[in-house]
C-alpha cells in the first residue's frame, strides 16, 4: 500500500490566519488539515498466568509480537476502544481492569493508553490484522520478536505490580528497561 | 468566528477502500480526513493553598472560568502540552507534579489528560486566550462560573487526594459529583 501524504493532494504549509503555528492548508479550496496526536488504546490481556499476544499481519512490523491495541476511534471510551481492539485483532472478549500506562511516543505524535485487562475464558482466534494469536506464560514469551518497545515496556511494567490491587499508572520506560526494549527494534 | 465544516469545501461521507468505517472524503482530490479522539492536556496549578484559574476570552463558554488547559500539539508529551498551555493562557511556569486524571468525553470525542502542578512563585497574568487570570482560595473559587463539568471534577478530585504523595488517577465523575457539575453548564 503507498502511503500519500498532504503534498500529494495540493497542500501546501502555511500559518492560518489568527494561528501560530504551520499546517497544511490545500492551496484549492482553503481546508485547514489540523494534525493532533493520535491515541493508541490497548491492554495487557491475561489469562491465568499467560498473556495474549497477536502476531501483526501488517505493517510496520509484520510478524512480531504485540499486545491488543490500536487507533482509538470517534465517540467512544478508550476502555471501550481497547476493548474494541482485543476483539478485532483476537476475537477475545476482555474485561478492562484498570489503568496500567500512559506512555508519550513523541517522534510519531502519539498517546498509548495501555489497561490490564483479563479473559474469562481461553476462547480466542486471529482477526484480520492478526497472523496467530496466543497465550504465552513469561518464560515462554517471545522476547526477541516483539513488535515494538512500547510492548516491552507495558509487559514488564505489569509484572513488577502483579498481585497489587491498586497501583500508580506509569509512564514511558526509563534507564535499563528503555535500553533493552530499544534492541527490539535492531531485530 | 464562522466554524467551517467539511461539507463547505466539498468533502463527503464514504467508506474508502479498505476501510470500514466512513470517513470525510474529497470530491476533487479523493483526500481522506480521518478524524480522532483529540487530545486536551491541563492541570490544577496550585500555589500554596490557591488555585489558578483563567476567565476565557474566546468562545466556546467565554467569560467563565477555567483551568489552564488545551489542545496537545504534535511532537510533544502531554506533560509538555499541560504546561505550554499554563504558559499561554496564563503566562504561568508551573512545574508538572504527577497525573491526577483521565477523562474520556465522548460527545465531543476528547481524551483530557489532567495533571498536578505547582506555581514556584505567583507570576502570571492574562495570555492572549484568557480575559483574567488570578489565584483562588478553594472556598473563593467561582463555583457559579465555571466553563465546562470537567473543571469541576478536576478540582474537587484534587481536593480530595490534598496531601497524598501517591493515588490512582481518577476517571470521570461519577454519582453526586457528576450531577452537580451539569449544573454548570445551566448557567
Amino acid at each position: 500500500m503507498v502511503s500519500l501524504v498532504p503534498s500529494d493532494f495540493g497542500f501546501e504549509k502555511k500559518i492560518p490566519d489568527g494561528d501560530n503555528m504551520e499546517r497544511q492548508v490545500c492551496n484549492d479550496c482553503g481546508w485547514i488539515h489540523y494534525e493532533n496526536p493520535r491515541i493508541i488504546v490497548g491492554s495487557v490481556v491475561t489469562f491465568e498466568d499467560q498473556f495474549l499476544l497477536c502476531k501483526r499481519a501488517i505493517h510496520p512490523r509484520k510478524g512480531y509480537w504485540t499486545l491488543p491495541a490500536g487507533f482509538m476511534e470517534q465517540q467512544e471510551t478508550s476502555e471501550a476502544g481497547a476493548a474494541r481492539e482485543a476483539f478485532e485483532e483476537a476475537n477475545a472478549k476482555i474485561k478492562i481492569r484498570d489503568l496500567l500506562s500512559l506512555y508519550n511516543v513523541t517522534h510519531i505524535s502519539q498517546i498509548h493508553i495501555m489497561y490490564r485487562a483479563e479473559l474469562e475464558t481461553p476462547d480466542f482466534s486471529a482477526g484480520e490484522e492478526s497472523l496467530e494469536v496466543a497465550l504465552f506464560k513469561w518464560d515462554d514469551i517471545p522476547w526477541d520478536e516483539l513488535a515494538f518497545p512500547t510492548i516491552y515496556w507495558a509487559l514488564h511494567q505489569y509484572k513488577s505490580i502483579k498481585g497489587q490491587e491498586r497501583f500508580v499508572p506509569f509512564g514511558n520506560a526509563e534507564g535499563e528497561m528503555l535500553k533493552q526494549s530499544y534492541d527490539i527494534l535492531k531485530r
